[in-house]
Order: structure tokens, then sequence, then C-alpha cells
């Protein structure tokens, strides 16, 4: 219940922090895709800890190994099984928080709903798990270049510092050339000196990954409760620390008046376009054509190298002291997991939509 | 496709705005819950179109018939489907758009996936449906007053004017002494006068819903995608108009730092709580007992009381006039949809979570 | 929960015996399909019961009305409601057995699980519930028409008395010849009149009813578990009275040699066949292309005319007379029912497949 | 799409028969189940080829290792992934028939659905894919247990020779005393020489597993389409080489009167049992506590020593020579896989079944 996301394109994750192993079966890619695993390396290269000075200093090799489901470098339409094994497991790191409930960790929730908990590392909880949507993100992204449609990501915001540019002002070639994946240099610039300040501080901070998504067609989509923003929203909310999503006008759309926001249809050399893009390419749930873009909100991380009060499994009060190698700001990595769900969920309504009309 | 919400309280709805009828099918409601048909209607009337001056003045009866899965006056763990006849039919006033794509409407994307388009209110776009939703969502409602859940929504943003309080400060009694929804009586008055002139301007205006739910035992959520903020965040984005979802600290919380956001455990009377709640009521996707709340950002209606340029069916250039009697803004009639899904989700997860152990 | 049916052509029926209405919301049809609602009555009136002397002299319209998804003649891709009213609701007559478990219905099992129960003609259990299938089954059936499917159902056996001819030596324009839907006339008579005498002495008997689907074209089936004979098996035992479902050479095949069993290939005319068909049209849980044919196993009807030793709800013995007016032999009738599940089946793997390769 | 089965007990299976590994992940078995690894694989080890003499000759070590999911030997309500190295993979075995179809194995349906195909065995239509159903059920059966429900599957026909009594007559701590799977030493012997002679005469032949489920409550099964024997009939079906399924009367009952198969209710000793149980332990589609049986009709596997006329993948006429080590008869090896199924249907059923009342 509840580890599996797709309707046709459909994945699976499974695995905890420091468990055996962690992993996705991916039921549903479309049969004779070629399947670079070196891609999904890369992929899994740019999540992974141990990048910079402003990640973790973890070092986990994150190898995928394709166990099922390629033949002869072409994916053969039956479930692909991607594991990644774990490697650095110091599952004594976490023994003086074994029975006690860490704040704002899912410590204490997994406790009350299952009644045991694997607490290495936050066991399931951990954002460990969103390798392996990375993985089952990258074949997505490999069958979307097929189809026309490209997705890029980037931080947009950390703690204070915002990026005051458009998307349509940057130039996403420029996101990797930084740790913190700003395409725009002197506010990534800012950005890093705020993060490694903070994590001097032995505190955490939080930050916007935006995302764009270019060459959708139109058509994708089912409402009334599937509509494509609604399961953008879902997918980027259910990926760790994540506090809010909003597409196109957004929030900022609320003290727009109508006149304004409305985005007026233009026939442009045979193509039907909108002048403006409020809409964030989606109208009635449905893709439009135009570019699809949103924004997703990170909270702090909540493990900081600082001692806190709180309480542990039998209710007494405790200590629990930050400790191990942590994120001061998760939103580095976080860009190419919010560009795996895009691709995961574009992939899946692609699918979905060719059975829309006789 | 598409038209199905939830996995064990799991609805069904359909209908077009002008078509015959309306409707929903509940699956999954546990036999035994006393159905009371007078609160239905009474959710219903709070939706429903023509309450006050701030609202379209067109008028729907919204009679809801249950047509099954109730025997006297109890639920019998069957379907339960209740139907709206559509009244107020006008569909001639609909005739000047037939072949027209209205601008921010969903007329484009419904031509482009389906090929054929009710053209008449919207059809199946129209938020009309969402009446389906709040009849489902009142025996949702029915079904949580048993274990003790409360949810109260209300109007926190009408263009630029903020309520200042947060949610604890206010008394939702007073949420309904209004016809803009809001409980703070001076806000109130102020959102009113602005919608009001939005109105005679022949324009219309964005707003945010608020929702707080009170008494969700632990443990409801299921992690790692249906992630108990996940589908709600996914419920509320599939609301007509609806642009962004924040819960907890939200899109605030970006900016803070882990020291100060991470809610602090306290064995409280031998009550586990937080000291602070900016989790909004979730950690780690699964409810932690305390209050959760979250935010809804509604866009201004697209239909507009002006002319607007735009392109017909043909991808000629037309004009759109503003006809019949349309919302100058969404939010006040959007508080009990928002009650609604609010209380289909958690009916649903309540449901899962009784087989989440031994 | 329970009662939705398919994937991407979906239906979800509601509605009990004798309360207000049946009814069933299909969700996924393909837009643009002409809906002709002649032939969704003429199905419907193929299994409505007081047909001839061998079926239920109950009296029921079955007039079937679409409430949505229908716009100008023509699927919306938007959920299609249609609902029959119920007409001749005689709750009198089951006044007798409101408190008692009527042997071999479904009284104690539905009391069991749900606590409360409609006992008025067996409520949710009653098979009028497929008249609800049926007007579905003929909206795909419209759309397998489209790609070339067909369909035909016939009684093969009635008690004893079993149609010894292959159904390769069948005219299934005959089925609808006599009352008793058995294509050899000479074997209907005999059936015919076992029935009639089964009815004189107030008792019932079981029946085969088989199934032939012409023009599937290869590729249907999801394996390893949503193989298509699994579905249509799964399809086929949830009708009202299924005892056994097999396909191809079924429980024949067993005693089969490997040798004998085997289906050679051929190329026939630039064609792909199969010499014999013990395969059923289906390998490995997929359409080959060759015929689908299978046989479904209905035992006696449970509501007899005679008394019956059982108890009542306290537990007491008691005595069940029988009542009303039912069918001595459920098979006639339950030719569309079977053949409006097969089309459901193949209309929904028939759109699933179309995401299968790049 | 189609290779996840559940809808609370939810595995989904992965892996081809000469790939890397075959494997399952489970998601949703509560929490707190104490896992009896060691039973896992003896469950495996009854599936397992190699056992005897009328089983393949082909050694298969098939051990199970569990990924995540586990902690300290209890489930922790997270996904449970098994996964199943592949050792014995001789590919060249294979390559004769690399562009061949093969009578009535799923070779030329795979290629037409997708248009690749992993031929090495069968690839992902081989029977190796019921090892990972065999590890999912085992941990299915552990939670069973603890509710008090017993499995037993047992071999009652191969070719002609079929048991004559009654599974109320069997012992079945006796079914494992002989390398048919039959309880019944006399039967169990003719049927083990007709299987050795037919595999002298490099030929296969078809059998039958029965089935009995014991100490399973009234209650479960979700009518009206996810009957209790209808997802029975599924999960049997859609094994490899299955043909058929029947429970309670089955196909016999079609020949009985009402008055012969009704099951009449009698309080014995303050429990509802049924004098005779035709019903097979399920009515309307919810079990009623009496007990389960069924059978499940195997055709002869398609791999036979012998030449075979067929064509290749260019639609030429070629022979296809049968070659490896192949089971002279399913039946024997499928017992445990039957029980499997059974394990996983009512487990998932058991689940749903906590959420019918209030």
């Amino acid at each position: 219940m509840g580890n599996t996301y797709g309707k046709k394109f459909c994945i699976t994750t499974f695995g905890e922090s420091h468990g055996k192993a962690i992993g996705v079966t991916i039921d549903g890619c479309p049969a004779g895709l070629n399947i670079n695993e070196d891609f999904i390396q890369r992929e899994l290269d740019r999540r992974k800890p141990g990048q910079s000075k402003i990640t973790t200093q973890r070092k986990e090799g994150d190898r995928a190994e394709i166990l099922s489901g390629v033949f002869e470098g072409k994916s053969t339409g039956t479930p692909m099984a991607i594991v990644i094994f774990n490697e650095d497991q110091k599952s004594k790191d976490y023994a003086h928080i074994a029975d006690k409930f860490r704040p704002s960790h899912a410590d204490y929730t997994y406790q009350e709903k299952y009644g045991v908990r694997d607490y290495r590392g936050g066991g399931r909880s951990s954002a460990r798990e969103t390798a392996a949507r990375v993985a089952a993100g990258a074949v997505a992204k490999l069958f979307l270049k097929q189809i026309g449609v490209e997705i890029n990501a980037y931080v947009s915001q950390v703690g204070a510092i915002v990026i005051s540019k458009s998307y349509t002002e940057l130039d996403f070639s420029k996101t990797e050339d930084n740790i913190v994946r700003c395409p725009d240099e002197k506010v990534a610039n800012k950005m890093i000196e705020l993060i490694d300040e903070v994590r001097k501080n032995q505190d955490t901070i939080g930050g916007v990954v935006s995302c764009v998504i270019k060459g959708t067609p139109a058509g994708l989509g089912e409402p009334v409760f599937d509509k494509l923003h609604a399961e953008l929203g879902k997918a980027m909310l259910s990926i760790n620390a994540v506090k809010g999503f909003e597409y196109g006008s957004g929030f900022k759309g609320v003290s727009m008046l109508g006149s304004q926001h409305n985005d007026l249809f233009e026939n442009k050399d045979e193509k039907v376009i909108t002048r403006t893009n409020h809409s964030g390419g989606i109208q009635g749930g449905i893709s439009n054509g135009q570019d699809i873009y949103f924004n997703v909100a990170f909270k702090p991380v909540a493990t900081i190298m600082q001692d806190q009060e709180s309480i542990d499994v039998h209710g007494n009060a405790t200590t629990v002291s930050g400790k191990g190698r942590h994120d001061p700001c998760v939103v580095p990595r976080a860009v190419p997991i919010v560009e795996a769900m895009a691709a995961l969920v574009i992939a899946d309504f692609y699918l979905l939509n060719k059975a829309s009309k006789i």
C-alpha cells in the first residue's frame, strides 16, 4: 500500500536506508526502448551524497543494477527491476537514537502506525529511497526524449535568496555548472554562501526547486481527479521534506484579476499558443501544449547538529544530539528528484492518453 | 479513467453542467452508518449558486437523491449512488461559444484530448461537478464525526486582503456568519467590499481557502507515495481553479532554519504533543495527532463579463463576450468543497490504516 | 470496494433489487463513439425477466436512461452514467424472509460481513444488478464493433442435456430463435422441455453458457497476473450463480498429451494461424488472433418453490417457503450477461494494449 | 501493468527465466509479523525443479534473499523485497529457438504484443516466475497462520487418473509423502507410473490440483466484482498452464436440481454451519465460514521432447526440436503455487474486510 506510483508507467519502490538494498520495479514501460544504463547512472550521480561541500559528506556509490526487463539493450515490456545495494551502512551511527523520537522526523509517526520501526538512518522514511525514484525517472526520461519532452529543474530559492528572473530568461545548460544547481551564477554564489554559513552554524535551511517541462503535447491529464497538475502536485509532495506545490501563477495568481490572469489564445503560424502562460501549460487539468512550470517548497532538513529536547519511546523527556553526515540544505540534490518525478508523471499520462479517442 | 478517487472510501463522479444530471457513487463506505439526508442537503446548500450578492445569481436547487446503498436509514456497505438532476439548463446561453475557445477555460484542451466536447457551460469541466463531491464529502463527514474528526475550512485571502491571524486565534463558529465565509468579521467585510467592486468592474479575483482538521488519530497516511499531505494536495489541486497547495509552514517554511522549524516533542498529561506545529500535523507523510492545516490557492474565475480576443475551433481569430451568471470570486463557495475533499481523504486513510499492524 | 471493474474501460455499478434504481458509470470509454441507445435497450431486453414461459414472470421494463457522457449522439470521453429505475418493487413479497437466511443465497454472508442488510429480493446480491452490466457491456460492444470484434454466447448445457457439436459447427444467427438461446434447435427443444418440467416440480436446474469471441487482434492481455483468460475468468465468476470457468481445452485438456494438445503454427496466406485451437485463442495470457472460446458453469437457482429448513438471524430453526416469481433456470437470460462481461474485458485490454510498444 | 496482484496485501513480481534474478515486492503486509525465513525457503524448495524423477532435472538453488521490509525478524509494514538470483542460466540451450515460435508457448504472442522478446527459456512467460509467487505466498501463509487459516492443496488428477475420494476423506499430512503430492497413496502410485511412462515417451500430460482452505472467517469477499471466488479464479488462472477453475459443486453442479444443491443452514452448538457444502464455503461472493474448496485444471506442458512443425519469426515453416530439461507433468510442482496464490487472495480479503463495518 502506498509504495506504487502511476497507472500505466507504474513504479514500486522498496528499501530502507540501512537495509541490504533499495530499488524499484517499473511495470508498464513500453517495449522497444533503448535502455542507456550510463544515463541512469549519471542521473543517480546527480542525486548521490558527497558531491560537494554543501551536501552531506556520506559516500554512497549508488550503483544501479538492472535485474530484469531489458534484453539486448532494449526494454521488453516486462517489469524492469533496478536494485542499488547499500554499501556505507554505519548502523552504529544510529544506536543513540534507537529509542528516541527525533524532532520533525518520521520516527514517532512510523512507531505509531506500525508498532515496529527500523530506526537506522530513518529506515524507510529516509530520503535515500528517492534514489530508486531517480533510477526509474531516468528510464521515463529516456522514453520522453523519444517523444520530444524535455524536463529541467533548478534551485530558485534558498532561505530568503530568490532568483528574480522568470524561467524564460534562464539558460538551463548552466544549471549543472555550480554546486547549488541554480542557473543564475550570481544568485547561485549567494545561495552557496548562505548554505555554507548555515552549515557552519550546525543548522539547516529550506529552499525551492522550480521545474519546467517543454514539449508536452496537448491532451495529457485525466480529469476530474487525475488532473495533470494534481498528479504533479501529489508526486512532488511525496518527496521528502516538501511542504508546498504551485504551478503557473500559483499563490501569486490569487491576487490577480481575471482580466489580467486569462491567457488569450492565438493562432501563430498554424500553431495554437497562448500570449501569456499563467495557466502553466495546463487548463482544466489537461496540458495545452505550452510550457508546464511549477515550484516545489522544501523545508529545512530536520537533522541539525545541535542538541534538541524530545521524548523517548517510553514517553520520557530526553535529548537528541545531532550526529552523522547530513545535508545542510536539501535542494541541490533534490533537483534530479523533482525531474524524475515529473518525468514519471508525464510518461504515465502520455501512455494513458493513447486511449482517449477512437 | 480519472473520475474515481480514493482506494477504500472510493468515489466516482459523473455528469456535465448542462446534461440531465450530475452525481456520485460512493463505494466502500462502512456499513451501519446513520445517513442523515438533511445534513447532505445542508452541505450542498452551502455550495449552491445564488446564495448572496457576491456569488453567481444562477439558481440551482441541487436536490440530492440517494438511489442505493442505504436501507432503513443506514449505510449497507454497498455502493451509495447520489444523483442531482440539473434543473436550470439554459443551453441557449452557450450557443455563442459553441465553436470558440474561451481564454483560460478547458475548452481547448478538452477539444484536443477528446475531439468532441459538450460546450454547454463547460460541460464536464464545469465546477458544477463539485456538487457531487460535496454530497460524497458529506457522507464522509458523517463517518468522521463518529471517530471524532472535525474539519473547518474558511476564506483566508481574497486578492491582496489576507487574514493575519493564525487559525488558532479564530472562532470557526463564525465562518458561516458572513457571505464570504471568513471567520474574522473585519477582514470579511473588506473581502466582501473587494469582491463587490471587482464584480461591478465585470472582472473576477482569486483567493485562498484555509482548512484545519482536528482530531485525526496518529498513523494515517501510506508512504512513500500516498503520504497524507500528498493525497490532500492532489485532492485539493483536483478542485477547479486551484493553483497551489501548502501545508504546515508551507512556502514560508523555506526561509526558516531547521532549529526554528523543528517541532519538539513533549509528553503532556500522558499525551504526546509537539510544542510548535510547523509540521502541520503530518510527519513523514503520516498524521501525528496534532492539527492538520493547509492552504489552497484559487485563481480568479476565467469567465469575465468583458470581451476577450481568442480563436475558434477552426483557428480563426474571434472575440469571446462574457455572458451568463458567474461568480466574481470562487472562494466563498469553495469552502464546503475543500472540506468535502479533505473529509474524503481522511476517511479513506482511516480505513486503509486499519490493516497496518497485526 | 469491489464494485468497479476494468482498468481503462472501467465500470462501477450500483443499486439494489428493490431500491430506487440500479445503474452503472462507465469511465474510460473512448470519445467519439456513436452511442446507439436503441442497441443498449435491445441488449437489456434480452436480459429482462418475463420473456418466456421458462423465465421468471416478473415484469421489469428496464428502461435505460443515459444521464451523462454523451453529447449529440457521441461519447465525450467523460463518465457515462446509465440508470434504470426500478418499477416493479413488490417489497411486501419479501417481508416473510426479512429475518431468515435463505439457503444458498447471500443473506447470511451479507449479514455477517456488513451487519445490516437490505433483505428485499436479495438487495445488492440480486442478479438484477447484472442489468447494469448488460447496459455497460452494450457500450463496450458498440466500441468492439468498430474494431471488428464479435461476441456470441449461447446455452450449451441445461442439466444433463449437452450440445454435442463444437462451436465451429453452429450457426449463431439461430441463437435467438428459441427461448432457451441454444443455436441447435433439437437440443434447444430438449432443454426447454427439461426446464419446463423442473419448473412444474417447483425446482430449478443449472446450465452452461458457452461464448466465442472472433476478431480479437493478437496482443491483448497483460501478464503475469492480468492474463486475458484470467480476467475473463474473474469477470465470468463475478456473475451471480457461476461456479466454474474453463477456456480452450479446459478441464478436458487435463487428460490430453502434450503432443495432442499443442497447436501447431502455420503461415496461411501471409496470416499466422494455428492448425488446432486447444489454446482457445490465448497463449501465455495474450490473445494470438485465433477464436477465443470458453464455458461458464451456472448452478441451479437457489430460490425454489418448496419449503426448506433454515435458521433465522437469531439462530433459531425456521422454515423458508418459496414465493415470488423466479427463474427455474438462469442460463437463457445469462447469455447476454456473459457477452456483456466478455465485451468489457476485451474492450479494456484493447485500450490497455495501446501502450505496449513505443 | 499486470504484474501487480492484490489491493491491500499487494505483490509485484519481476524477472525472466534466464535474466539475472527473479523476485517480488510485497506491499501491505501488516507490521509486526514474525518473518520465518526458513519457512519461506521450505516453500520454495517444494516448488523447485529437480526434486524427483517425475519433475524436470534442472537444478535451481532458488535461494530467497530478503532485501527490505524486515527488521529484527519482524515485518515493518514497509515493502518487503525478496530476490532469487538465477544460477543455472544455460542460455545457449535456447539459441536454437531464438527465432522460432514454439507451439502452444507464449513466443508468438509476446512477439506480437511487445515486438521484442527474451527468448531464453521463455523469458518472462516461464513458470520460473512462480517462484516469486511462492515466496510471497509463504509470507501470506505466515500471516494466515496467525488468524487460524490453513491451506492444503494436492494433486487430484493426472491424465485420466482421478482421485475418487472427497477431500473430507483425505489426510493432508500425507500429501508430501510421495513425489506426485497426492494424499491417496494408491492413486499416487498410478499417477507416478503414468507420468513416468509419458516422460519416457518424450511427451507430457495434464492434471488437476485441488485446494482446501479451512478456518476462513465469514465475511471475506468484496462483491459485486471482487467476489471471493472470482479473485480465487483469477489468481489460479494466472498460473502458467491453467485452463480451468471451479469451486464447490463446480461444473458438476450444473446437472443438479436446486433442491439437491441448496445448503441448508443449521445452528450447531451456537455455530452456524451448512449441512452440505455445495457452495464451497462462498455465498454471494463472500465466505460463510465453511471450508472453501476448488479445482484447478492444468494442461499438458507445451515443451515436449519431439520434433514439431512450426514457423519462425519471418513466417517460414520450420521444425522445433524438444531440448533441455522439462517437466513431463506440471501438477506436482504446482501444488505449492496454488497454495501460495490462495494464501495471497485470502490475506488480501482479510485485510480489506477490516473496514466493512463501523
